[in-house]
């Protein structure tokens, strides 16, 4: 786990390298770091990251696979820290190109592979970790981009969704143990979809559809979805994110808003996410750890 | 919770009122009773059984929210003893005309209604018994269509699968209080996909498509189908089905087997299903309760 975020902030040496995947986040990381006085160093995943907007930023590009030379550019960089952020869609062992390093590793990285993908996330931090890096997280780096606690929208929750809430952070802590399930749909007290592998994007567009076809028959704007990270996983490699496509989801399914752990969950574009939210009257919400 | 089988199924008085919804098992398990020398008069819900075959039986056709129309037809037709069996799609409140002896009792209606499906079929059945009738279920009065112990296909589970059903099944006992997930599918010790209110043949094409479009890595032929009731569940109404169309849906997921609690799942087209199983070498196992 993470160290708490104050006092591993206060020991986080510049540069950070910010290893980075897809979507907006490691862009919104590198300037939180940046405005925080700290120079951030992009290392794009190729495939993962968006090319246009890492031109932005210094940066050096890397491969899934490619650990010895991933090594050598941080150390070139002087980037002791590394921060892990964006998304990645899990690659297949046989589309990887090994170079040496990895493969005097391959042990571990298979090893990593067999598990779920937080399993995989810390088997290759473990593995750089041996290599002399440190791996932090968001809440010690850019602790600014975490969901607070209590509602940043208009809206707050009703009783009717208080009550849907608590069910849902109840499913998700039974299903903490299993690696699945870091997102719940509950409507009227009813469980009515899990999230899986597929992601909160896809639960979403299965709750609206399961509303269009008139499998749910709960008036629009009732239910919550409810969001917390796995216990046991990682923060420092996978936090729940939202932001304002999770938030056209949950119009969209006719849910009256979203609950998440305030601390553990990111929140990104936030300005553009509240507006969405308030435009449409739905809450968001984060809740005590 | 229904009594022991047999003691219950010694006690049973004939004829037996099958209240019939939709899918073949209503028909299977009249000709279960009559081979057992118990006459079966079907009441068949509007909407939902198959008018056609309905034609085989004695029958009186009744209506969801017309109670007390159907308790007069139980006892023209001298049926003490009542088994709810075959699927019902949640009929919707507005949706449905209540006889007077329904109105009457329409707060124990409305409360079963708020609760989960379970809670609905039990409030409906809590009226009949107070309206001196008796829910029994197919253990007691059909036990020949449950599944037995032990493969009754001609593939057995591997090791792989073996781990596979215990993670199953440990999900699904995690998520028993919670009225959702009778069903899951893990492969490879991942859980993949947890059932939702669509039920398992939703499930398995979920499944299905997940392989196709490559999020699922995983060699075909691994993987399970793991099905148990919800704990707490009134098993006299609503058990755990499969028949032909489940292997189907387990083959086009490429999955290895599937696993049910022997005794509590109800085995539906039994040789059609074993031939399917078995032409694609598929395991079907009943796991002890």
């Amino acid at each position: 786990m993470a160290a708490d975020a104050t006092s591993a902030a206060s020991v986080i040496s510049s540069p950070v390298g910010v290893i980075a995947g897809g979507g907006a986040m490691p862009f919104a990381v590198a300037d939180s770091l940046a405005a925080h006085g700290i120079t951030p160093v992009l290392f794009p995943l190729r495939g993962a990251c968006d090319p246009a907007r890492v031109e932005e930023f210094r940066h050096r590009w890397i491969s899934v696979g490619q650990l010895g030379r991933a090594m050598r550019l941080f150390r070139e960089e002087g980037c002791r820290d590394l921060v892990f952020i964006g998304t990645l869609v899990r690659p297949s062992l046989t589309e990887i190109r090994f170079d040496v390093t990895t493969l005097r590793l391959l042990g571990n990285v298979i090893r990593a592979f067999r598990g779920g993908d937080d399993h995989l996330l810390s088997g290759v931090g473990r593995i750089l970790e041996q290599g002399g890096f440190r791996m932090v997280g968001i809440k010690d780096v850019a602790p600014d981009l975490l969901m607070p606690e209590g509602c940043i929208s208009r809206a707050w929750p009703s009783d009717n969704s208080k009550a849907d809430i608590e069910r849902g952070r109840a499913v998700l802590t039974a299903l903490g143990p299993f690696d699945i399930g870091q997102a719940v749909v509950v409507i009227d007290g009813h469980v009515v979809a899990v999230e899986d592998i597929e992601g909160t994007d896809a639960l979403l567009a299965r709750v609206a559809r399961l509303r269009e076809e008139g499998r749910i028959r709960a008036a629009t704007g009732r239910g919550v979805l409810v969001k917390a990270p796995k216990s046991g996983q990682d923060l420092r490699f996978d936090l729940p994110t939202i932001g304002p496509r999770t938030l056209e989801g949950v119009a969209k399914a006719g849910l009256a808003g979203i609950a998440v752990v305030a601390g553990n969950t990111i929140a990104a574009e936030p300005q553009a996410m509240i507006a969405f939210a308030d435009a449409k009257y739905l809450f968001v919400i984060g809740l005590p750890a």
